[in-house]
């Protein structure tokens, strides 16, 4: 079983280690734009061998772990030259526009959509592990577009990575994860922003700065050449999502302006029933 | 020497089994408005004995560990019935009003300002232990009007609590907190907020939240009980820089509209600097 994988970061870098851990005697072939991370990706054993464009055909299995403007564009022309029997998989962070752009191509039916709900805010092939995934959700964009024996040979190895299985629609995909991830990314962005522009005695950041300041802008270390094409592609969603959070911290500042704490208190002690949600997060 | 503590949640807590461990010989009194909350600071040997208004004159240092408005409104009478050679120590998260209202009192050397940056998203009883401010910084507020035996003994325990000790005027101490700790909260607070609202289908957060999402909306399970005074005593600062983060995030939203991803992406490195701000935080 020859597994190609294109992108060399955290999260291809993961799933090169991840087949190594669970399927059994498969090579390794990978790429990525940046040559210093290819070669890294080498000298780490994350892969065996060199992909490229003369190769594509040769693979079983093909792993899209780029940045998803990245993926929409190559997702056809790779799809083009891949064997009959093998498997397209893409993993990004937006689901609707890739599974529109390949709806109609002739071997959608070797293509799976999936996001892994996994990452940290470290990048390329040196943050990589192999238990990146274990435990994370994996979701299954339009699994019913993929052909049953491709379709099952990946959900096995997703369950081998200990991963769990959910399935949505692409476009419910898009919009949910606006809110639990996208927009967790801009706020902690642009709160990471405020604080450097103000504060430029870095010296007192470092002295008063705790743990929750660090927890809140933990993602603003998050890779812009991933993120920007998410935002971009992600966008309809994110610009509604994003005007609600504004609007709320609007109320919350015209009510501290008002000096009325009381009602300051009530919306804490309501987002507090936040607590159940976050212990089924690991 | 006898140490009485007001308030004996996770701060007031972990300051007495600090007590336990780095103070030879101490006695640990201690008081709670919540009762279920001074009956299990008992049972959990936070404390040995409890404290009240008969006893305050024989304590030799009292903690206010109690939320910012309350302290504001216990300080006062506290240090009035206080005997001659006691320490009142306050360790709330904004020091202007404190200092300015205890400026005159002619006990005011007795009284030493501080602010332990240290803190989980945990509180009562349960939540406390004996390393919550190991490594941490300790700022104090006008140390020099505090009387220099009084002073020492102090700085020496926070020191075997090995706490990094800063010194900071009071009302810089708040502009400061405002933007590392305070708006930390707000924001955090209100992505909880936008997220539940919209996403009323539990399940779907479960299913695609992941540790980033948790990360950011981690400090929304803060007590509001100790928040909105802090709010409300550091209204000013707070405002400010609660005004200069919507305006980041409405030029963010506004860039998106404009699909300008490019000054997107270049937003989103210069912020990534954050890292090496991260990296003196533990």
């Amino acid at each position: 079983m020859k597994i190609g994988i294109i992108g060399l970061g955290l999260i291809g870098g993961s799933f090169a280690l991840a087949a190594r851990k669970h399927v059994a005697g498969c090579e390794l072939f990978g790429e990525d734009q940046n040559r210093d991370h290819q070669k890294e990706a080498l000298a780490l054993g994350l892969i065996d061998m060199t992909l490229g464009a003369s190769t594509y055909a040769a693979m079983d299995v093909i792993i899209l772990a780029i940045p998803v403007d990245a993926a929409l564009e190559l997702a056809l022309p790779i799809l083009d030259q891949m064997n009959d029997n093998a498997l397209l998989l893409d993993i990004g962070s937006t689901k609707f526009l890739i599974c529109s752009t390949l709806e109609q191509h002739p071997k959608r039916n070797q293509f799976l959509a999936t996001h892994p709900i996994a990452g940290t805010e470290f990048s390329g092939p040196s943050a990589a592990f192999a238990t990146l995934y274990k435990g994370k959700a994996q979701i299954l964009c339009e699994a019913h577009k993929t052909r049953p024996d491709l379709l099952e040979w990946a959900v096995q190895w997703f369950k081998n990575m200990e991963m769990e299985i959910k399935e949505m629609d692409p476009k419910e995909h898009d919009q949910h994860i606006a809110y639990v991830s996208h927009l967790s990314h801009i706020s902690s962005f642009m709160l990471g922003k405020t604080v450097m522009e103000k504060e430029k005695d870095e010296q007192a950041i470092f002295d008063m700065a705790g743990s929750g300041f660090a927890s809140t802008v933990r993602l603003a270390k998050s890779s812009p050449a991933m993120w920007a094409p998410i935002f971009k592609q992600n966008q309809e969603n994110i610009l509604e999502v994003l005007g609600e959070y504004i609007a709320n911290l609007e109320e919350f500042k015209s009510l501290m302006e008002q000096q009325n704490f009381e009602a300051i208190s009530q919306k804490m002690q309501q987002t507090n029933a936040i607590k159940t949600i976050l212990a089924g997060i690991n």
